[in-house]
């Protein structure tokens, strides 16, 4: 048997892909996140086991604790489905997860997710690129344990791309602080969205000057460049889209 | 009754979301690109209208026409489906129909879909992230109708992020040459992966200083970095990178 580590998207549970709900229905144990929407779970068969290793804050899952429980229940043939928000690959740590089973000799198989990086600014409204305003996009952690990983926000300054960064709520002051140093508009928009997709998601809505000031409440996606100022859910910011000429 | 501006994922027909497959089966009418598998269109509803909008090479429909051939449709009141490789604003002129939409006041709703950019590589064994590998990931148009709005790939050459490149096999030569000229290691990996997700995927391997001379076959992914060295479903290269002490 395998270990499926799959994509459970961001958070609405009809943006799981066919197979995620396929493997879901059919798996002995799921091991799974902290997810946004129990209604995902919901999918299972009754009776199968369920593992919460979801990362509470102060009282962390070691990943090392869950590689190992992985390769554990892979060992004994069962159909282990990883449950984990997003897409695995994107900021999610499945490649370590990956990389536990595959040199334990676990046969595993990736199944992409629905990345929050772009469906959640989707939803709010904000296209992540948009012809003539922004042709590229980096999505980046805003969030580094160790000191020798830490992102060179200078250099992400002056690229052009849409800037989407996971996990950057409690730094977003600094983060601000470096992209004004590194000389990037202090009038660029911002924008900061709260338990997106969800029914009680909030947007706000600054410039990045502002945003050096802010507070933001975890878990937010925040989104800095030119379209972060789009609203295509709203008329009168694409009427000023097509006003300047965009 | 509502546009939906829907994504249909890298390919792989399980790779759609929940959602697309509901509102496929529920459309009136779909207006589809060409798609990688005709299995997503065989979810439509006998006798439901399906108009192939696909750009073909020497002979594409005007994005112009498919905006007001969506403005058509969704103002008849019909239940329209815009089916979109990937996901429609991931370089996919998603932002365009929405904003063609809104100024002819038709409802449309936005359904992301699994792009391309992240799980083509991932199934290809690319994490497009991974710890103390790659903390960023940019995707980015290779391919630029317009000289105004050309890619900074000098300032790209210099982030750490992994590069992922769309629609950038005819540029692969120039793309390459202006990343070494900004001073990137010319042995940095280069991934091409053609086919992405289907039976017939291919995957070539080579350095920046290759890929300078090489030639790439459309429709191709292309992965610039550290982690596309890496092939997660091969032990030998996780091997190493855990010698490496990453």
């Amino acid at each position: 048997m395998t270990v499926y580590l799959v994509g459970a998207g961001p958070g609405d549970p009809e943006l799981i892909t066919v197979k995620a709900a396929r493997l879901i229905a059919q798996a002995d144990v799921i091991v799974h996140d902290r997810l946004a929407d129990d209604s995902i779970i919901q999918l299972a068969a009754p009776g199968v086991d369920l593992i919460d290793v979801g990362k509470k804050p102060g009282n962390p899952t070691p990943q090392e604790t869950i590689n190992a429980l992985l390769v554990h229940l892979g060992a004994q043939g069962l159909c282990v489905v990883r449950l984990k928000g997003g897409d695995p690959f994107v900021l999610g740590r499945g490649g370590e997860e990956a990389e536990a089973l595959i040199k334990a000799g676990v046969s595993f198989e990736i199944v992409p997710g629905i990345s929050s990086a772009f469906s959640v600014p989707a939803i709010a409204g904000i296209p992540v690129t948009h012809r003539r305003i922004a042709r590229a996009v980096t999505v980046v952690t805003g969030h580094c344990e160790d000191p020798n990983e830490s992102v060179d926000w200078s250099a992400h300054a002056k690229t052009g791309a849409t800037l989407v960064v996971l996990m950057g709520t409690a730094n977003l002051p600094k983060i601000s602080a470096d992209l004004l140093n590194a000389g990037m508009n202090p009038f660029t928009p911002v924008a900061i969205i709260h338990n997106g997709t969800r029914a009680d998601q909030t947007i706000s809505r600054l410039t990045l000057a502002e945003a050096h000031l802010a507070e933001a409440q975890a878990p937010s996606i925040i989104v800095i460049g030119e379209t972060a100022g789009l609203d295509l859910r709203d008329p009168n910011t694409v009427h000023e889209l097509i006003a300047s000429g965009s």
